[in-house]
């Protein structure tokens, strides 16, 4: 019953192999290995992409900030989501990428920016010459941090907001695989057909060790993003661990069944979860990731049960909110194993 | 015939294995999985140092240029060899994560910086006020860039006088086991009782897939490091893949054994070319790293049976000088076949 | 009728005057000239504070940027209002000098920050560990944005509460005069007496063509700050041009008498413009800078008079909303003109 | 008898008398005065440059470190001499505005680089690809810090080999009106006729209380350099006392008349030490700023007369050398007593 994050999750046997069959022998380093010539045409096709740079690093902080830091001038503002992960949880590594960009935070419901409000905050920001901060880039984050997806339709209406201001829009996809399946979007739709100029394509919270890939449809930056890359320490001289981890992960789509199954146990526990009296989804779950909220009684019931998720603030009135993440690794045994602690 | 770099090898069985098992079940991540815990131990015993500091990052720069920020401020000079690896091969790390410190450059034969060169670097370092930077920390490499390697008595008389200004004292031990097997030290003789305040312990170029730790003797500036690695990325969530390869690493000393192993491939190596009428060495070969020239014609025998080394800069007589770097992974088959190839 | 700035204005005679007679002879430079000494003793005096660190700087945005660089590490959050100065208008030079610290924007009517609003961001803020960043210092300005001021005890409810989190406090003190005159406290009591650990101690836009001070009450940091200063490039080679301006600021309470004329020009405007018809006051004004709309027909009348002032974004119901700033050259006629030209 | 440096000399009255003329009335802030208007026009004739762009700042490093960030990126190499002043005595300026740029040292007799040496650090430096800093800019000074000058000829031959690279090239013309009334130049020869792209035009050290302007012939990166000045805390909002010095001083050429009186101080001087028995000119004096040494008895009579200047390190036979700076305030009776002095 662990809920607390896909990251607490292990790694298929795929993976596992695919970092044995990577280890013969010798390779070049720092991303000259020929696994990685392979892994750049199939990430290509699977965008299709044809001209795409592609990158590997090991965190998605390192992905994210990396990219920002190359779309965007020291004095440019970032537009994200209020409880964006590189606004939250990267304890300021896009700030220091970017030498001191500034994230201009905008307010929207369960996760999601609206285009009125980023609007607003288009038209505010970067309006007094000199003075202030200029418009950098906007950020998105799907699945967001509350949960939910955005179409590519929605992708398109923020997109096209920034894109007449002529800012890059960029895409932190820790979850890309989960929000594809959610949204049934292949993933041209879910960037650059929807105007997402670089996107961080994870790995990590799906089923890999540490990889994920950053991509740029237009390459005309991607020598500076290999530069920022071994200035901030993020290339690997043993390059092809990276690689393997990568190309076993698109093998067979196995990303993809990988996604599936931990968007369906999610979809199992929310279900599970609103059929109890009492509980109560924060956020309407719409991928891998439920927000819920029930009795101070549950959560004892499911701590003597040794379930482990994260408790959030209580709310006003005393009821807690849990965050449940569901992986690729999560059983049905598990999440009825834990519906059956909270009813009790 | 692999002698490019020690990064072109794989890594033992061992580390794989525990990769394997570490994978089992769930795991808390961000560091705080029960490997790590083992780990902590175990590099403090292996220093004899209980109050140690310990963090796991993936790279070497990550390990050199985050250590150094910690250790220096902005307005800092580090003293450093003029060839040493974070002057000329992290593409200016040092400088970006500790917001423009500067390296101020020692000279000295192969790789080795002179008290002499330290001390007039650091008489002239800082003596005009608030107009130049200021004495910041001293940064050694060993095993040196060069092959050469520091005797622990050699290291203590350099951070004596750095320590004579009040300087801290950093150590890049990307080759750190090398260093050890070549002088016959403990790692505490290595480190702090000669006056190293943090080390880079490196682990990638000696068998692991890409895990350093960095240790600071003195714990006051973990927190600081903590927040500097997050920030720079350099935080795994999936942390316990580090920790169990570091544990493997650790284990039944073999990470000295692997460097053992190395160092008498290297001096195989050295020996058979010295035993070849017209190759010279151009540095002392200490570890496991060889620095020789040779004719043009001996070169394109090597080409043509295949071999990799670095191939560098000719000297003024037309002789190139080479790079050869044995392994764990080197047998003496790759020695004897490679000395047999230029011989003709 | 030039009501745009404060920073509109020219200087008074006897700042003039004081370079003239700064400009006899040699002076030592960077700092060294003897004006200084005796610039840091008046102002030690002002503050009743003997062991203060105090420098000289050119522009507010360096006194700021520079103060709570040294105040914050890169991973702090500095807390201020959501329209100060540093957060509006120095184009991320917090965020540059500090390298990378986050601004956290606190709401509050008027330009002020409530205890409750911050108490919720120091509670919020740093909470999640190692992921996000830290709570850094707390910055606050006075005279507000919106012409508002604090008193002493309301500084202190606020610097309590950062205090409370072990936070260094910052005021940015750009109208500092007219704040003091406006709520007739002594310097002392406006800042460490209220908890303010340093403070920008405006000129320019009290009657110098370019000097603040920076302050700080214990003088631990005040080597870091003088390479700060240095390394941003604000340490003036002929330093005595901005001892002798600041000296002069001070004589017989010269600033304090240009801050009382300021602050009676505007509270005259203010009267004047809540007599008549229509007119409305946006913000209290309580010192020498108005906020109030009227209808547009009143903006075209002043217009065609040539008065200059901001013109704000209109509201809702399409009436706009100007600032006025009076300083220490309006003038009475100014002022009757004004509204005389509005009255229409 | 003020030989420390021409930053302890004051400033002609005529500058005086602008700043009280600039004084009238109101002006609009931060650039946008009148009088900036006229000084733009001005500096683009002086230099035959229609389009150039014109930007004043207050101090010397700040227009160094701000050309330099605009002109190189953070992975960039800035190809100095040694002793350059943006080396040695701006403490790490151009390394914080750049994000940690690396300055490479080039060695040259008396001040200046020569083209083999900086042929020699233009072909090795980002020879490693990713693993190296890139070629990022090449920066001169005019006057050296020796005292000596380049001609443009002299300037022409090193730009070009950086233009082989692609390379920006800036001027150091901290004393720039001294170097070409050494040379008998004009600032479009010393300038962008000799490949320069960008230079800091001194004033301050040649008769100003605090002005540089930084002109890019190449006006593509102006707004840059705005955003990048604004960013630094460097743009004044009183800017017409700015504008207002650096109009009187090119006016009926004073700028020119008072480097050529500096200059004529200097020959004097130099010509007087020459004279003496037993003094040595340490590198030729060709500006305004000699160095020479002699015996420590010449120092001792030289003290107890009153006289000023840099002491520097003693040369190994127990010579001291001195630094002697002579400005536009220095007159022949201030040679004749050193000189008398000295000689004893």
């Amino acid at each position: 019953m662990f809920f607390a994050s896909d990251n607490t999750s292990g790694v298929p046997a795929e993976i596992l192999a695919a970092l044995n069959r990577a280890n013969e022998g010798y390779a070049r380093g720092y991303g000259g290995d020929e696994i990685m010539v392979r892994v750049r045409d199939h990430l290509r096709a699977v965008f299709d992409a044809p001209e795409a740079a592609v990158h590997l690093v090991a965190t998605g902080t390192a992905a994210n900030a990396l990219a920002l830091a190359t779309l965007t001038p020291p004095w440019g503002a970032v537009f994200c989501h209020r409880h964006a992960h590189i606004a939250e949880d990267e304890c300021g590594a896009p700030e220091f990428y970017s030498n001191g960009a500034k994230l201009a935070l905008i307010d929207g419901a369960h996760g999601k920016i609206t285009p009125a409000a980023l609007a607003e905050a288009l038209a505010t920001t970067g309006a007094s010459g000199v003075h202030g901060v200029q418009r950098g880039a906007l950020s998105l984050t799907n699945v967001t941090e509350a949960g939910t997806v955005y179409t590519p339709a929605e992708i398109a209406a923020l997109t096209k907001l920034a894109k007449g201001y002529g800012l890059p829009c960029h895409l932190d996809g820790a979850r890309f695989a989960n929000a594809l399946m959610a949204t049934g979007s292949t993933p041209a739709e879910m960037t650059w057909k929807a105007g997402i100029d670089a996107v961080s394509f994870g790995g990590t919270k799906n089923g890999l060790l540490g990889v994920e890939a950053v991509i740029f449809f237009d390459p005309a930056k991607a020598w500076e993003f290999e530069l920022r890359r071994k200035r901030g320490g993020h290339l690997f001289s043993k390059h092809r661990y990276l690689s393997a981890q990568m190309e076993a992960y698109l093998e067979h789509d196995l990303w993809l069944r990988l996604a599936s199954h931990a968007n369906a146990m999610g979809a199992r526990l929310a279900q599970g979860l609103l059929a109890i009296p009492g509980v109560a989804l924060t956020h309407p779950s719409q991928a891998n990731m439920i927000f819920a909220n029930w009795s101070q009684g549950g959560h004892a019931r499911l701590q003597a049960a040794g379930a482990m998720y994260y408790d959030l603030r209580p709310l006003p009135d005393g009821r807690e909110t849990a965050r449940l993440v569901a992986s690729w690794s999560t059983t049905t045994e598990d999440v009825d194993s834990f519906l059956s602690a909270l009813r009790g």
